[in-house]
This record gives structure tokens, C-alpha cells and sequence, in this order.
């Protein structure tokens, strides 16, 4: 043990680090946990945090088992021309959840939010911050800034359709939507999205 | 005891019908159960349940604890010109579940179709034949006929966004959809509906 009370490298260090994160991310949300308290109830190094994960929504999509790297998704959707986002929103939806084993991890998010408020609080500001917000911003045409209340609202008009469709595609399991291609889910919703993410 | 089996009318004639219905829709989900069938469970005549509850919407209504009676509900969507019915079931959806009661009764919902599918199932069922694919036909401009499957597609997609906006409103929480004037969001949302009921 070091003098100081801190964990050397290794495997046991990274899974204390993800469930001193677990109970940080659920005592106060995703906004009000910083990398530093995190590492402080793990007993290791800041620096260590952020060696293992890149950052606090590293730290937790591995907490939320969520199956992919957010910056690859925000940067999968902002690639293209301005007017793509909105599809393009909805085709990364469908590519992460209609993989393997996606179908289950949305059921358990959906009910995760149903029957835990410190799940539901943390999943609310870890899309607004990370996703939504991100996406709304760069969907803006020609870059211009945007006020936050406006990016905000946009943000969440989009965020209530994608939910929408999950929970209809992978809990409800609603025909034609739970099997319909998704590219024709792309046609038919990304319209929707792209008006939200510009005139919402 | 009747030589037949049956229960007298009154209270408690009522309370085993709502009983008998809640295990037939949980058996065998809302389209394959008639009321001939509550009925014989229930040990009554057929014309007592219609007498009760006026068919088998009004019964599932009951079981589910539905704040609402589903005829007036669809009335008070098509009210008024094609080109509202969009914006009339954003505003009728929100009149329900901004009531009293409504959050934790759409938390409900939410929770039992999440955690048990025979309510999934029998949630579907239910909105999609008596709900979206009536709201669906009657927003066709000039009352034209639809195929089935696109009033299908038409309504399933309208369910998507109705149910994203329950989510992030009364379970989620998300602002500013959470607290939002109701008008803004029929202001908001209703166009997306009237896109998906009329050309989805």
C-alpha cells in the first residue's frame, strides 16, 4: 500500500475506478461528478482516470455498459453535409442498438429510467451534455452559435423521437416499426430530427 | 346461485368482470380476447359486460386503469380540419397525462410495458386498433381509403414520437420538454405527427 493510500496499476484498478465512478455518477448525477472525486473514492491518481478512460463520458459509457465510444458516434453523426445530420442521427441510433445484444442493453436503460430516479437523472444530463447538445450545435447552418435555451430545446425535441422509436423497435416491439429496414426508418424519421435540430 | 352459474348484477358482478378481463388480456392479449370470453370467465352473460363497460375498449380501459374514455379521446383528435389533426393529438395526449395523477399513471405504463410483455402486448394492441390506425385513417386528406399497412406504418410512427414525449416529460424528465407550456409543444411536435399521419 502506498504511502499516500493509492492503488497501484492493473486490472483491479480499473474495475475499483469503474465502481467508485458507479457511486459517484449515482450520488450526484452526471453533471456534479468530476474525474478527481471519482479518482478520490478509488484511492488512485486523477491522472490514472483518465489514462484508463479518456474522460468523465468514458468513464461513463463503461459504468452504463454503453456500446460504443460517444466521440465516434457525435463525429459519425456530424459527418457529411449539414442537412444529413438529422438521418444520420437516426442511421447511428439504428447501427448501435440493432447490433448484438443492443436490443437488450435499451431494455435495460428504459428500465433503469422507469424504476431508478439516480438512473434517470444520470442519463438525462450524460445525452444532454455529450450527445445532444453536441449535435444540435454543429447542425446549426453555416456554424452560427446558438443561445443555449435554443440548442437545449432542440436537443431534447430530437432526443424524445429517437427514445420514441426504441422504445417502440426494442421494448414494445410495435410492427412494422420493431422490424423494419433501417434505412426506410432513416427516410421516414430523419426528417424529423433534421426540422427539430434547425427550427426546433 | 343461478342454475346456470351465473352472478347477480351489481358491484360485485362488476369487480369479477374487471378481474376475468385482466386475465384474459394477460393471457391472451387485447385482439384475441372477446367479450364472450371475459364473459364466460367471469360466470355472467355476454350482454352484462357490454352493459358494464360498452365493449371491449371500455373494459381494457378499466383494467388498465386508462384515465380516459377512448371514444371521446378519438373524437376530440379529429375535431376540426385535416391539416389540426396533427397538432390535436399532441394537444389531446398532453390534456391526459398532464392531469392529476397522469404522470405516475404514464410512469406506470411505461414500467409495466418494460418489465412484463403480456403488457407490452396487450399495450400494442390496444393502441394501435383502437387508437393510431382510427386517427391514422381519418387524417387521410378527402377521407380517402388507405391499405392497411400503410395506416400501419402511418400510425406506428406516430406512436413513436407520442411515446418519446411521455418518456422524457413525466419519467425522464427532461428539460425544458418537462415543464413546457403544453401549446408550445402541440406548436413544436404536431407538425411532425401530421407529416407521419399523411405522408408516412
Amino acid at each position: 500500500v502506498s504511502p499516500r493510500g493509492r492503488r497501484p496499476a492493473g486490472e483491479d484498478t480499473r474495475g475499483a475506478i469503474i465502481e467508485a465512478a458507479r457511486a459517484e455518477f449515482a450520488e450526484s448525477g452526471y453533471d456534479a461528478t468530476s474525474l478527481r472525486g471519482i479518482a478520490r473514492r478509488a484511492g488512485v491518481d486523477p491522472a490514472l482516470v483518465h489514462h484508463y478512460f479518456e474522460g468523465k463520458a468514458g468513464v461513463f459509457a463503461e459504468v452504463m455498459a454503453v456500446p460504443f465510444r460517444i466521440e465516434e458516434l457525435v463525429k459519425a453523426i456530424l459527418r457529411g453535409p449539414e442537412d444529413e445530420v438529422g438521418r444520420n442521427v437516426v442511421r447511428t441510433f439504428l447501427t448501435v442498438w440493432d447490433a448484438p445484444a443492443g436490443r437488450t442493453r435499451f431494455q435495460l436503460f428504459v428500465r433503469g429510467a422507469t424504476t431508478q430516479r439516480h438512473i434517470a437523472r444520470m442519463l438525462r444530463e450524460f445525452l444532454v451534455r455529450e450527445v445532444f447538445t453536441k449535435v444540435a450545435r454543429a447542425a446549426v447552418p453555416g456554424g452560427a452559435e446558438l443561445d443555449p435555451a435554443t440548442t437545449r430545446r432542440r436537443a431534447s425535441l430530437a432526443a424524445t423521437q429517437m427514445i420514441g422509436l426504441g422504445m417502440f423497435r426494442y421494448v414494445i416491439e410495435l410492427e412494422p416499426v420493431a422490424s423494419m429496414p433501417a434505412e426506410e426508418l432513416v427516410e421516414l424519421i430523419g426528417p424529423t430530427i433534421q426540422r427539430y435540430l434547425t427550427e426546433g
